[in-house]
């Protein structure tokens, strides 16, 4: 295929600056590796009915109150948050615990630049925990894809940069690039190396912030590629594993 | 010094983002590397008397035709604007031209910036050109330094993080360092390892926009180290060269 007819690949490294990118037919990839993106692959991959993102947690407490067999969930500032049930460990959501259950989860970051997206083409969620499933799905598709981190409050971080730049390498190829922070996300994830991703993660924000609260396992959880090979992708308010 | 006591470094990516820091007692590095800052740190060092930065170019005009000896100048999408004399070529601005002149100069992406920071402690202008004596000069200060990259209309662009990863390469050591893009910008630069800057910069979007106008000398120009070692600040509405 001539590169001019191929499908556009880019990167929006934060939520503010979401309005640059044209999201009509564009496959967006919601990503928000520490921890919301990590937590839903893993429900959905572990057997969850669906995953309901909402922004605020009285919206949380309703609908777990409304939906029957339905779990509360979600963290402020890497906390669980009082009157919810379950924080945003994907460890947490294993199969004899979430299987058949609906997540009613709400998040800092993750959830906030999920209801931003409009008109795309569709939304799809991302995390090592599903990367390379999720590399061959983007391909497959051929449309535009545009990779969305989620950032820490609109700030820049290494890690959502790190997986862009992984699926950047990986599939790139199949892609025109023409924007300058897919091209960045990708030499970062190329300078990584032969290093273990959390090693190179470890001089970062938030591996300080979370890791200072005790979460150093969730960390390396988020960091470990392919154990739940599912593509999460958003069907009106749920998020449901595509068949 | 222990490590908490000492000023903080920090890198923002684009105008978009610059309402997330904090630039009250902080000393302010305005980046366009393609070309205005490059232009300006040309001008200054080759004996301009003043550049003042504008927004519009009926302003330009008007301030050209207010101040005497004063030279109008600038472009917008790469290119000089109709109404005005010069562009936005830093080799243009040679000592037997611009010596003892002022120069009005309004740009699409760094004169807006410098206009968007608040309550700096300082404004000063970045540059490949003058890095090693502004590298000197921040160390010399012992303030906070936010390095600001124009960007290309908000969007982040590599040429202005790679010389904001240089600074944080040269200095990060005096600094404390929580910010991400710090830490992404200093990983870009050190991936560039023994090659030219210009040459890494051929995969970027501002190196196919400029080289199609037929620039390729200019780019050239603005990623040559210490060509032009003088520290231009802003005073009042001027940009002058700090003695």
């Amino acid at each position: 295929m001539d590169k001019v007819d191929m499908p556009r690949l880019e990167v929006c490294f934060s939520p503010a600056l979401l309005h640059l990118y044209d999201t009509r037919d564009t496959v967006v990839v919601i990503i928000d590796i520490f921890r919301a993106t990590s937590t839903i692959t893993a429900a959905l991959h572990n057997g969850a009915k669906c995953v309901i993102p909402v922004a605020s947690v009285a919206e949380c407490i309703a609908l777990g109150n409304e939906i029957p067999n339905s779990l509360t969930a979600g963290e402020r500032d890497g906390q669980v948050v009082p009157g919810l049930q379950y924080g945003n460990s994907p460890s947490e959501y294993r199969p004899d615990f979430v299987a058949g259950k609906t997540l009613v989860l709400t998040t800092t970051n993750g959830t906030r630049l999920l209801h931003m997206v409009q008109q795309a083409d569709r939304i799809v969620i991302g995390s090592f925990l599903n990367i390379s499933a999720l590399c061959t799905y983007l391909t497959g598709l051929g449309k535009n894809v545009l990779l969305g981190c989620a950032s820490w409050k609109d700030r820049f971080n290494l890690e959502d940069t790190l997986f862009a730049g992984a699926v950047v390498h990986h599939i790139g190829g199949n892609f025109k690039i023409n924007c300058d922070s897919a091209r960045a996300a990708r030499h970062l994830y190329r300078s990584v190396g032969d290093k273990p991703l959390l090693e190179f993660l470890k001089d970062s924000s938030h591996y300080g912030r979370l890791s200072a609260y005790g979460l150093h396992h969730d960390l390396e959880y988020c960091t470990t590629p392919d154990l739940h090979p599912v593509i999460p992708v958003l069907r009106g308010r749920e998020i449901v594993a595509e068949v």
